[in-house]
């Protein structure tokens, strides 16, 4: 097997940690990677580059084109634009996948039948970053949503679910209020769906959807919809299914693909030896897939899940009864 | 007590049905009322009148100031505004009041220590209505923030919070990406806060805080939020708690306040004496306490909670084991 050359970023407060374990671990289970590294987040920030990423940086990611990233913290306040959007921005990062999955008995959820793949649109509707103060007293921030930029997310979702023997997508829009955006949004998925008669298709206004799939997420399986709704339905997804810091996430562009855990980089906890590398470690996984490493993939999983299984669990995780070994993140990668 | 005066609309669908029930209920249990009917909804716009509400019926709400709304049916497709969403903003009802309570162990739940306050922000953000086409391939809906609005709002949580003994109020927001709107309606919770020291006050980007609520509900107290959050937070924080067959909602105006249940219309259910009318009659029973008549309200919230615990049930949260009877409309009125 060729060494894949891959970028990698350590990112900020437990970053650094998480990443090492992960990658820890993907190198003893046999991944071939030529890693180059680069510097992104706040120690970039606080250099006085207020983009908080080297122009160098992308060269790098353009000429590898697979991106292992942690997370990184944003500084508050200021006129920074969020370095993660902006990330999957330049890079044109159309769609944020996301599985979320229940582990149980291992990881203790109200939900234990749930294998809920959220498909996030990535690059439009209010992230498009336009915000503009009217008044002194009234305030605008524009939701887009392009014809294009629907077309690829929601045909990435229908190859997504045909790819992976998926029975159904599902769509989620607000269209009864936003009859233009949204409803462009809808009727692209009707469009397209049309194109794939062995799926089932469905679509939900999102606020009872969003109900739905908290209280019987077994009734989805692949869903796509807005980016924003995608943000906040991931985190619900995510955690009923066991702990937004189960859950690893891919973003897709044409060219590039970024790999990261769907949590942020929780500065509280960061040099404790206290997080839970999963996230990441999942992300990591997806990475594999994509890169043609299946089998190193598969390896990473079975052992994560086995470790698991074990009742070895970090903190965040932690439950009586069910965990049997309560370890640190150094501790849970050797596991 | 003097019969207050109240505006009725029947509504669409099941409307009828469950505002028969409930009428039935409350005037049996004392309520002193002098109701006044209007037509809204699809019959008016089917006689041609696109707006879906007759003139006249503006004139009965400005004058008795309470209204009583059955769910109704905007009409798909053509260029009809939500009436519901007309009719908060022809009144100005600003604020939204969506208590989520579970009845556990009458009601199956998975989460059976909830009790939390939703209070929605209800004319602003992209309920707006603002959308447009900008180019064939882009559209385009504003959402809009202003500072009175955010203040109105934020007051009223705090307010409610004071009156009825809550402890903690905490506000959603997205203020990590659209800095300047959720930015705006962040910086007024903090500065209204100040204002009312006894309260614990917190804040949550809305991903990481719908999650939790999600999952551990019992965390919340009152939470106050843009209007879009609002939307789809209240329909997942009602249904994890029970039903949104269960939740009622109270629609406040500095002059008219309109009480509603938070579930639609179901035409599929109409006219089968199927319906659960206890969204609209907790709504009822909100409406009873804001115009003075609270000792009614007690009551017919009492004789339902006593129906609920004696298993008498409509379909929709019917359960074996917990529920003892199945039974219709009408009978779950009587009972
Ligand atoms: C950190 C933040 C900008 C980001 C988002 O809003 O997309 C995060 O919540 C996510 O879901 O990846
Ligand atoms: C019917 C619809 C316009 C309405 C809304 O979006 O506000 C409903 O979902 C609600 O929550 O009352």
């Amino acid at each position: 097997m060729q060494a894949q050359p891959i970028t990698v970023a350590y990112g900020d407060g437990i970053g650094p940690e998480i990443m090492q374990a992960t990658l820890d671990i993907i190198l003893a289970a046999g991944a071939q990677l030529a890693i180059d590294t680069i510097e992104i987040g706040e120690a970039v920030y606080l250099r006085g580059n207020t983009a908080g990423i080297d122009p160098s940086a992308w060269d790098s990611l353009r000429r590898t084109k697979v991106f292992l990233k942690a997370p990184i913290t944003t500084p508050q306040g200021g006129g920074f634009k969020s370095l993660n959007v902006t990330t999957r921005k330049m890079l044109g990062l159309y769609a944020n996948i996301r599985p979320c999955v229940s582990y149980s008995p291992y990881v203790h959820t109200k939900h234990p039948v749930m294998d809920v793949v959220i498909i996030r649109e990535n690059e439009e509707d209010l992230y498009a970053g336009i915000e503009h103060q009217q008044t002194p007293e009234v305030v605008q921030c524009l939701k887009l949503i392009s014809r294009p930029g629907c077309e690829k997310i929601v045909r990435y979702a229908f190859e997504y679910a045909r790819r992976y023997g998926r029975k159904k997508v599902t769509c989620f829009t607000k269209d009864n209020i936003m009859k233009q955006t949204d409803g462009l949004f809808h009727r692209v998925f009707d469009e397209v769906g049309v194109e794939y008669p062995e799926l089932e298709k469905e679509h939900w206004i999102v606020d009872i959807g969003a109900a739905k799939l908290a209280d019987t997420p077994e009734l989805f399986d692949v869903i796509v919809m807005p980016n924003l709704y995608g943000d906040i339905l991931s985190d619900v997804a995510a955690q009923i299914a066991g702990s937004v810091g189960l859950a690893g996430s891919a973003n897709i562009g044409e060219e590039v693909a970024m790999f990261e855990a769907i949590h942020g980089s929780a500065p509280r906890r960061a040099g404790q030896n206290l997080a839970n590398p999963s996230g990441l470690l999942l992300g990591a996984v997806m990475m594999l897939v994509h890169i043609g490493q299946g089998a190193v993939a598969e390896k990473v999983h079975n052992a994560w899940l086995k470790t698991l299984e074990d009742g070895v669990h970090t903190y965040d995780i932690f439950e009586p009864g069910v965990s049997t070994e309560k370890v640190g993140t150094r501790e849970f990668a050797q596991a």
